[in-house]
């Protein structure tokens, strides 16, 4: 049997909250006979679907899409993410998962779990679906960086590809704009220097074109150029799938081709889905931290809490450490 | 009848070259009545196709891929590509077209055509297929720039937008990490600022996840997101039609499902087809400077030589000249 893993959730993260993290979290209980979870939010709406299993922390804030993150959890001390982040601050939960604002996770995140000592700064990492899944990182905590804080992102990485994706020896690369050494713009450039000299499993420079083609299992850049084309690969599937819906009901004939590749066309729409991996950790936070979409459905806010439990047993934070002060 | 264009062609330009690209002049010639072609390249290659509007001047040397860009174009100097752009200096072209290396494209035309004075750097700009077509630069001039040049971007893409897209009031925006004011790196925190100050049809930030929406006619990025992001659109793209290729011929079922869907599918892949808008001009250049795909087809030098005929008959460079010269 697994070992017990204790994952605290907001209750209030999301736009389909509450239900849709009640319905998450009653499916990742129903699929994981050694998980705990510690839902935090109002009594009222939580209340009745405490169990065994699943306990219920009643709060009585709510911290909105609005608000400005570091002031809403500073100020909010009572709200469902603030208490889910105490709780593993605490020692009483392993890890927390939220679905809410980005900024406010990370500033959750950041201000009450803390950093891990010794990393430069922490980044938020997501698994890319293609052609081999790809773990890509930093898609937003930090916009402004320099080469070492690239360099500490592969091997926080590479540490998240052991535990999560079950690699020894993870490949790790730079997202960059040629595959030539010299390529770049300057903080690419020191980067590939450092890594290079450093890393034993850099495999250089990747581009663009190269995340959904499994070249790599690790790939690094900066917050700002991570969330640009994280959302750019998010628009352009959500484009294309549309126009591929658009043309299969344009006729009768195309309708019923549509119908015929109904399996094939679903599959195909599972396999792009950014569901399956529910949840982005912030790698380098001295607690699991899982970050949701802000639209999760009960499937995501699954897949997130599942995922958090599975960094929690491979000892995803002690990794990190180790990784972080061997180089130091 | 339109105004005569007269385009230089570098014969040696692109994977497919010599024979692409002499498709390619010859569809452009059938189609455009006005335009006149001036072919560079190997005479006993090209000389058999020379005609009343496409003559062939003869070269010797050839650029490849593998050479460093600026240094092949200030040794090569009797080569298809230099030759080419030395035609637009002297007067005797209106505009140079080439599907060679980007990296000697960018070379020669900023060492042999020359910067419009006052242009701070010159940017490559590309229309993105999408809801609506859009102006996305810079696709990877410069991968290290400050808030000014894009700023400068914004004028120069709108500029394009007229001319080609035939718009009378671009909207124009900058690609950031959020929609609101105040986010993003520090770069395109000091370019929001600048343009909002200035540029009286500036919309605001928009994400990646627009880049195919249609909310903006002109998008501006400094060289590095902009080439990462426009690899990112063409690696989904192809990734995802290929998966979807491989799920029609699954089963026996779908190939005839796919049968039925034929033309609706061939539809939507001309849609996100790059061919469509073949060339991608070096806006800030003295002279109409444009640069096609490395792999691009007859079709795409075909495309790539009418824009350039376009951007021409529009007086992209004066337009472009003035732009400049009355905001400094």
């Amino acid at each position: 049997m697994d070992i017990t893993a204790r994952i605290s959730v907001d209750g209030l993260g999301g736009d389909l909250a509450p239900q849709a993290v009640i319905d998450g979290v009653r499916r990742a209980l129903e699929r994981d006979d050694a998980l705990e979870v510690l839902l935090t939010g109002p009594a009222d709406a939580l209340s009745p679907f405490a169990g065994p299993r699943l306990k219920v922390h009643a709060t009585t804030e709510a911290i909105t899409m609005g608000e400005h993150p570091v002031q809403a959890v500073r100020t909010r001390k009572d709200s469902s993410l603030v208490v889910a982040a105490r709780l593993v601050k605490d020692g009483q939960a392993d890890g927390f998962f939220s679905a809410g604002s980005t900024g406010a996770c990370l500033a959750a995140g950041t201000l009450i779990v803390g950093r891990i000592p010794g990393v430069l700064r922490p980044a938020i990492a997501v698994v890319l679906p293609g052609k081999k899944p790809t773990v890509f990182l930093d898609t937003g905590a930090n916009a402004d960086v320099k080469p070492a804080y690239l360099f500490q992102y592969a091997q926080m990485g590479a540490a998240y590809a052991r535990a999560i994706l079950d690699l020894e020896a993870p490949r790790l690369a730079l997202l960059n704009i040629g595959e030539e050494d010299s390529k770049g713009n300057k903080l690419a450039q020191e980067a590939f220097e450092l890594m290079g000299d450093k890393l034993p499993d850099f495999i250089g420079n990747v581009e663009g074109r190269d995340l959904l083609a499994g070249v790599a299992d690790v790939i690094v850049t900066d917050g700002f150029t991570g969330n640009v084309t994280l959302k750019t690969l998010e628009g352009s599937s959500s484009y294309i799938l549309g126009a591929l819906r658009d043309a299969l009901m344009a006729s009768t004939i195309s309708k019923l081709g549509a119908l015929a590749l109904k399996r094939q066309l679903s599959g195909l729409k599972a396999r792009l889905d950014p569901d399956t991996y529910g949840g982005a950790p912030l790698l380098g936070a001295a607690g699991l931290v899982c970050i949701g979409h802000g639209s999760s459905s009960a499937e995501a806010v699954c897949s997130g809490i599942l995922v958090a439990a599975k960094a929690v047993r491979a000892g995803l934070v002690a990794r990190i450490a180790s990784q972080v002060s061997s180089s130091s």
